[in-house]
């Protein structure tokens, strides 16, 4: 071992730190970037003799991932290994891939999943204390395969690993759009293919009761289109799951967001009943009804059952959202407050919290539920989930409570991967102290399903959650924005193994919007839009439902432009730096972009899908030569006159309305350019 | 209604062939071509108030297939329909498409299939005797829809359809590499789209049993390596098939391809256990024991469960490819035979066959199975699965037996559309009498899965499966091979939107091979390059099993290069023609291939999967060249003098060589020109 790359563990002192920004060799692609990465000497050449031996622990899945990982290498090698499969606990001392594990790992917060890599010329190594560790390990593994002319090889490291965060979640919202089981699963394995351990599964809200239920038919038989999980397909999913390390938490959210229970089932309703499903957004008044014993008999046998079916210690609840609206209509509710003492909607919400926990607890989970659970008097093994913000779970961590993050992490609004990335469940400033920090679980990433569907939500969550996943994984100080997006797009790429259609359905439906056509020229004004931010997709003119098409070019754009993130840099080294290759660089995709919208136009003519981004795309057009015409007074050194520079203003400005539900990203990086060349 | 274009049925004479080679009109993109097209006048113009009523039948299932329909033709357009759900028999006197139907279609041989479609500017109606036939017609409609600078629109036209063959199958081999629900799922949706209806599931072979079985739990426990399908699977797919009006005939092969049930239940065995999952391709010799009484109490267990789980009137008994060794070694065997009077294997065969069927009769099943059932003897409501040839169909009609074609659907061997397309069940030349013709129901496309896996299946089925979906249900008449590939091209992309992989993993898998480099150059070559066909690819030095890797570019590449047929065009309307444009088209071809080789040696460097075909690529650049030169050589009237004959010839010899089991598909053209040249 020749170099040591050491990087500060939370809590630990760095050992040695000789590369200070916590950045990896530019060869090396690792993401989540491990804890310590030592680099050796050569490189552990790999060839048909390669086989793997999983000792120690008679580990079937452990064996059986290993065997994927075997077929994994061999897919992306072509290399014909002789070893069929990989028996657990089987001796085999030609093996140069040595696995070695001391116990089974339990799906539970806080269980031990570090490992430790050994690469040297002759042999591979993987210690761990659990197959979970290495099963993490393995994945690692994977991202050091590398390349040269002479054939595939590891190169020699040593690699002590450890997640900083023990909840490290996806949550993903099967009940807005119903996601049919293999879109579950290829996303489980996209979650291990970056450690993740947590799939937070959303499975009743409004729209949709996704679950076959016994004891309550009429929630999957009435509220579901047909569209639910059979307790089959539950099982098979956790059962997937579990293959990988990764724990199932389910969600039920009550009182609110209860449309689909209460048209089910009207006895629990508060006030207002559906008299269909329902396929509106928003956030909408029907809730259980707090005040009828009924409503805590039927969560009883409710929850009963679901607790047999989700082996996880804790039961997610939601608790969110919850209007009052029909709390503060029914004559009954508002009796049954005075009664009882309780002078408002938040001390009823809180009452009613504290029977469901009860009934949880009787079943043997924990609650975890979003932040409005947290009210004084609840125990104190419940785990707060916070959409509000980490300075309420530093709070709670203060009171002892234990919570994980999801603000910042909300994906289905479309920000770019930097912003999910710099944002931390403890984030560098926090003055919470090393015992408080503790309550600080990890996080999740949620993808909230009203604009996605079963075609696209593979390209809402990845990327970008792979940036996320190294937050929850990683030293707190690794938060190079530039390192990560170069590290991000090579996994990207990578998980495409796994069925991931993030990459693949970009151009397919691009293919569907041209009639197949030539998508060369639609691509290049797709590939500079992204989707409207946050919630503007539903105030633009178009009422959005369950059933609407989602296969607009805003659906098929994706959530941040690695093109114009390109061009915004390179303007930004032109004007910062003068630099003449980033000018060369940037004008060549300037003439590029002005010259597409006259080719793009004849598509669109046969396309009447694609006529709503007509407009944007001619504005593209001026905007760029706009940005043309800024380089060359800058490259001139000559300041453009007043009308070129109204003209100039007014393009910008147009550039800057969305259409379509897409915006244009290249409009802020041309704007710098011309104001550049106006303030000459 | 103007034009009439009748396409000639099969037993009737035309009613007026205005357009004799029955293609339709070219902006009219129907595939399977419909047996009878009138065109009218004006268009029914798609808009937002468009609403779909189904009438006479209270049909859930066509209410969900028209629901489906809706959401594709929504996704299409991008038009917000405001019907959420079409619910079946409801009152709907808004609604401009209406769909009558009389009655629910049972799922068995010769149910009425037929519809008719018709298309005012005021209205679209569908009528059908069946919800089956209402299903085809609902593709049909899907693929009328055009556009216009307007707006989305279906033309006027009168649609009278009804298949020619009741028996329009696929097989799906899931035991050589097994195949997930939704694979099978997707499938099933690109059969509805060209209006197949067989789906025949080779559930089992020497390489894996795939179905849970209660009865005999070793099979599928022991034998494979846990990728089965659950009952409750099974039973899903059966759901999703019926709900698209496809039949699904199970495949338990017996005797023979039996090492998955032997090594399971080594008491089933003739002479030869196996030991452990077989993991070898080939014809290989465990057998069941006929002599044995357990094994008919074995198989009669087994069918009993089997005929309860399957629904559909026949159970396919595969019966193919008994080697007979293991029948011969058995001295036991040989003694049972001489007691029972069966003097060769092939009455022993038939005895098996006899109890086979007759175990089956009693659990209410018909018996289908390959060419080797059918023995003197048997019942006649037997069906013959002919892998050897449409003449053994006839043979076998003529004496009374019902069959099916799958000889020349062997769509595992890389052969082209073309080839596929003009085979047919009952070829234009029969003999066969109207009455014997009525024997041969159809055939079936057949997918075996040696070389296939989950990622590149589709890609194996699709779109070839296509045009032989419309040798099944067209008119015999219809066989016009250009517009068969024009109209193929299309419906091809259209059955994106069912999640079919066959476009995307090509690029997808590219990117792979080239670890995530730019794909532009090796798509250049993979775009002219096909797998060795038939069975050659056992036979280049590489040995493959089932755990090889399915991932190198004779993976990625497409069964038929559509770039190397439209340079054979161009060469032919060049050479035939002196066809100047066709001259200029294909000197550019040539131009890109010849200057590719120097821009993809690069990334076949840094991607060592990529090496074993770097010759064949250094080769497509000179022969490339020589095409030009024999270009230049013909267009300045000029001979080339023997040597650059004889380099020429040796670059044309070279370019024969298969390289990493991909073979060039332009060398045919290229020495067309080049022999032009020479014999000017």
């Amino acid at each position: 071992m020749k170099k040591v790359l050491s990087i500060v563990l939370l809590g630990l002192l760095s050992v040695g730190a000789l590369w200070a920004e916590n950045v990896l060799p530019a060869d090396m692609i690792l993401m989540p970037v491990p804890a310590q990465v030592k680099i050796g000497d050569g490189q552990f050449r790999l060839d048909v003799k390669f086989s793997v031996a999983v000792n120690g622990l008679d580990s079937e899945r452990l064996a059986r991932y290993a065997t994927r990982v075997l077929r994994r290498l061999s897919g992306r090698t072509g290399l014909f290994f002789p070893q069929d499969y990989i028996y657990a606990n089987s001796v085999n001392d030609t093996a140069r891939f040595i696995i070695n594990v001391k116990r089974t790992g339990q799906l539970i917060v806080n269980e031990d999943e570090s490992y430790k890599l050994t690469i040297t010329p002759e042999k591979v190594e993987l210690q761990a204390e659990t197959d979970l560790g290495a099963m993490r390990g393995l994945e690692t593994l994977l991202q050091l395969l590398k390349a040269d002319a002479n054939g595939y090889y590891f190169p020699a490291v040593q690699i002590d690993d450890v997640p900083r965060f023990t909840w490290r979640g996806l949550m993903i919202d099967v009940s807005r759009h119903f996601m049919p089981v293999e879109v579950i699963k290829r996303n489980l394995d996209g979650m291990a293919a970056v450690k993740m351990n947590v799939f937070h599964w959303h499975l009743a809200d409004n729209q949709g009761f996704r679950v076959e239920c016994k004891s309550w038919p009429k929630l999957y038989e009435k509220s579901s289109d047909g569209l639910y999980y059979t307790q089959a397909q539950i099982k098979e999913i956790i059962a997937y799951a579990a293959e990988r390390g990764i724990r199932v938490v389910p969600e039920f959210d009550v009182p609110a967001h209860a449309s689909a229970w209460i048209f089910a089932y009207p006895e629990l309703s508060s006030w207002t009943t559906p008299t269909k499903v329902e396929r509106n957004w928003g956030v909408l008044d029907p809730t259980l009804n707090p005040a009828k014993d009924f409503t805590y008999q039927f969560l009883d046998a409710f929850f009963m059952e679901m607790a047999a079916l989700f082996p996880d210690e804790y039961m997610h609840i939601g608790g969110d959202e919850n209007t009052g609206n029909d709390w503060n209509a029914n004559p009954e509710i508002q009796a049954f407050m005075k009664k009882n003492k309780l002078k408002d909607n938040h001390e009823l919400h809180r009452y009613f919290n504290q029977r469901v926990l009860k009934i949880l607890t009787k079943h043997g989970k924990k609650m975890i539920g979003w932040d409005e659970i947290f009210q004084p008097g609840l125990s104190k093994d419940i785990v707060i989930h916070s959409w509000r913000g980490y300075q309420y779970l530093a709070e709670s961590a203060q009171k002892g409570y234990m919570g994980i993050l999801s603000n910042g992490y909300y994906i289905d609004l479309i920000q770019p991967a930097e912003y999910h990335y710099l944002n931390d469940p403890i984030p560098p400033d926090s003055k919470l102290s090393d015992t408080d920090k503790k309550f600080i679980l990890g996080g999740e990433a949620t993808s909230w399903a009203e604009l996605v569907t079963y075609e696209t939500v593979d390209s809402r969550i990845w990327p970008r959650t792979i940036a996320i996943a190294e937050r929850f994984w990683s030293p707190q100080s690794v938060r190079d924005i530039d390192d990560m997006y170069r590290r991000m797009d090579v996994v990207s790429h990578q998980m495409e193994e796994l069925e991931l259609t993030h990459i693949k359905n970009y151009d397919m439906m691009l293919r569907r919007l041209t009639n197949n056509q030539d998508i060369t020229n639609l691509k290049i004004f797709a590939d500079i839009v992204e989707p409207v931010k946050i919630y503007d997709r539903h105030f633009q003119g178009k009422k959005y439902t369950s059933y609407s098409p989602y296969t607009r070019l805003v659906d098929a754009a994706r959530p941040e432009s690695m093109i114009a993130r390109r061009f915004n840099k390179l303007v930004a080294q032109y004007l910062d730096n003068h630099d003449e290759q980033a000018c060369v660089d940037l004008v060549g995709m300037l003439k590029i972009w002005q010259a597409n919208h006259a080719a793009l136009m004849p598509v669109i003519n046969h396309s009447p899908i694609l006529q709503e981004i007509a407009g944007l795309s001619e504005t593209s057009a001026h905007l760029a030569q706009s940005g043309l015409e800024a380089v060359s007074y800058l490259q001139n050194k000559t300041k453009p006159d007043a009308s070129w520079s109204a003209r100039a203003d007014e393009i910008t400005k147009a550039a800057k309305q969305p259409a379509g539900q897409v915006e244009l990203m290249i409009t802020p990086a041309v704007e710098k350019l011309i104001q550049a060349a106006q303030n000459q």
